[in-house]
């Protein structure tokens, strides 16, 4: 099978991605992929501070496929300075969102940028462009969504909550202003005319923060239903906890199971086949209910070999899925 | 005369000040009247780099009466960082103007509240206030005033000029647009309530780049003028060169004498006294003939100790000139 499949076109990915999680495996599956591989990014993040625009999501993005993240945080640039934050605070600043130094020049021009009238998309293309990205990074809409935790009777914006809170504020509802009438990136269509079988990946970040927005675009679920590819999701709960942030935590707070399989259920009807780690076999059988194809792996990714194993896994699934489709 | 002079309220000076050589002077008359000195400083050199407003003038006298100036080079903060301005240039940004991760925090701070309504008057006291900062910096206007420097038929934006041609192009014509419609720091009035004798000082700044934008603001002449005070000010040529900055070849290209007794010239009727090195001590005679006092003095201020130096001789001028006003 691998005989004839090298001889076709070689796949296409269009991956689903939030932050850390998400961008780890988005890395992997740049390494492997190069310019086959597209990547949409939540923007229900973004927000305003001291004036700047920053876009959290799409920044974690560009920086772990450019290389330069810091794999300590999460967030930001590896060997970050910070006099700039730092004078801030001296200067009577706000001093809850840290901005390092290096992290700063993308958020000044983006800001410069977007106050002139360009797009998050075209700016987005020419900083990954600067960093050496290959893979098209692609803001999920260039129109304004913004994430809102409502907690009870109390909303904040998703930076306060998240960042301020430290998440530790329990979640009742979460909504995304905008998203009712923000436009999907329009070129996600380019993926229709494209060579070459196409996945969609949904990568291992929140499905509730960095997922849904995406999903409750008007039209992009349609689309995703529609465009002729086979459809994937990675857990980001293993073992019933998430690798890193909130998602567990707020999975209970909304009552929901907070395992692979409540993940699996969350995007029953939209994927053809589910990835999960090989702690949560044991929920095969109940994820395969869900009528979708089941593929255990291991899913944490520990290291840059851990990030192209999982995207290796990842596509050879797809491909598999594929193969059958087509049988 | 002394003796009876400490009986009296203090001095109080308005200082007029552009960037290095009035930063100095007006920081030494810092360190001597606290908040009995007010400093009105060009804001004709202000633009937006990056989208960030930038008075570069403002900036040089609060970090310069902050303490924390770089002594090297005229402009920014002392053991500045450049990561932010590095990683600029990595991104594609523009690298004729260089921006300091430190001196950054107020660029980005001060944009923000400008953009939000409030006033330069207003965030440069708030910035002073955090810099430790006891004297008043006032910006000369809250409105928009931009220096343009023309050669011949070639007009160029006062930063474009002084960093990116660094002011190799000759000056054939100054213009300074919108200054017609500027209004005068209004805090100024409150010079006219205060107690004790006031001493109005031109800083040893650029004549023309840095104190007439100051001068030209309607009403401003005027009201210097009418104040009841005494008016000085000090040379920033010596030895027929600048100190620093283009002043002696701008004088030049001005066809105007580029000596001290050029200065006092461009200053003759506006000032009741004159200040200039004793190296000029030849011009004494000539420049008296402008019907102003004269004092010669050592005006290079080449450390903390010259600049007070130079302040108090310039204070003991204004005490005399006082004295004999009021004999």
């Amino acid at each position: 099978m691998s005989d004839a499949l090298t001889s076709k076109p070689p796949l296409r990915v269009l991956a689903l991605a939030g932050g850390v999680g998400g961008a780890k495996l988005a890395a992997g599956l740049s390494h492997l992929l190069n310019d086959r591989l597209t990547v949409l990014v939540n923007t229900g993040d973004d927000f305003e501070h001291v004036g700047l625009h920053v876009s959290p999501d799409v920044d974690t993005v560009m920086y772990t496929l450019g290389g330069i993240a810091n794999p300590q945080t999460g967030w930001g640039i590896a060997g970050e300075t910070w006099e700039f934050f730092t004078q801030l605070q001296t200067l009577g600043g706000p001093a809850w969102f840290m901005l390092g130094d290096r992290d700063l020049a993308t958020h000044v021009l983006r800001t410069e940028r977007l106050r002139r009238g360009e797009t998050l998309t075209t700016i987005t293309a020419d900083l990954c462009k600067a960093l050496g990205i290959r893979s098209s990074v692609l803001p999920m809409t260039d129109d304004r969504v913004r994430t809102r935790v409502h907690s009870g009777d109390r909303m904040l914006d998703f930076q306060h909550y998240f960042v301020r809170e430290k998440c530790a504020v329990p979640v009742s509802r979460l909504t995304f202003d905008g998203v009712g009438q923000a436009r999907f990136n329009a070129a996600l269509h380019d993926l229709e005319q494209g060579d070459g079988p196409l996945a969609v990946i949904i990568c291992p970040s929140n499905p509730y923060l960095s997922i849904d927005p995406i999903l409750l675009l008007p039209g992009l679920r349609d689309w995703l239903m529609r465009v002729p590819a086979v459809r994937l999701a990675v857990s980001p709960i293993v073992g019933g906890e998430a690798i890193k942030g909130p998602a567990a935590k707020i999975m209970r707070e909304l009552k929901v199971d907070p395992s692979a399989e409540g993940v699996a259920r969350h995007y029953s009807g939209l994927v053809d086949g589910f990835v999960f780690d090989t702690v949560d076999r044991h929920l095969a059988g109940s994820i395969a209910a869900l009528d979708m194809e089941v593929s255990t792996t291991q899913t944490i990714m520990r290291d840059a070999d851990g990030r192209v194993a999982l995207a290796r896994d990842c596509i050879a699934f797809a491909e598999r899925l594929l193969a059958r489709v087509e049988v």
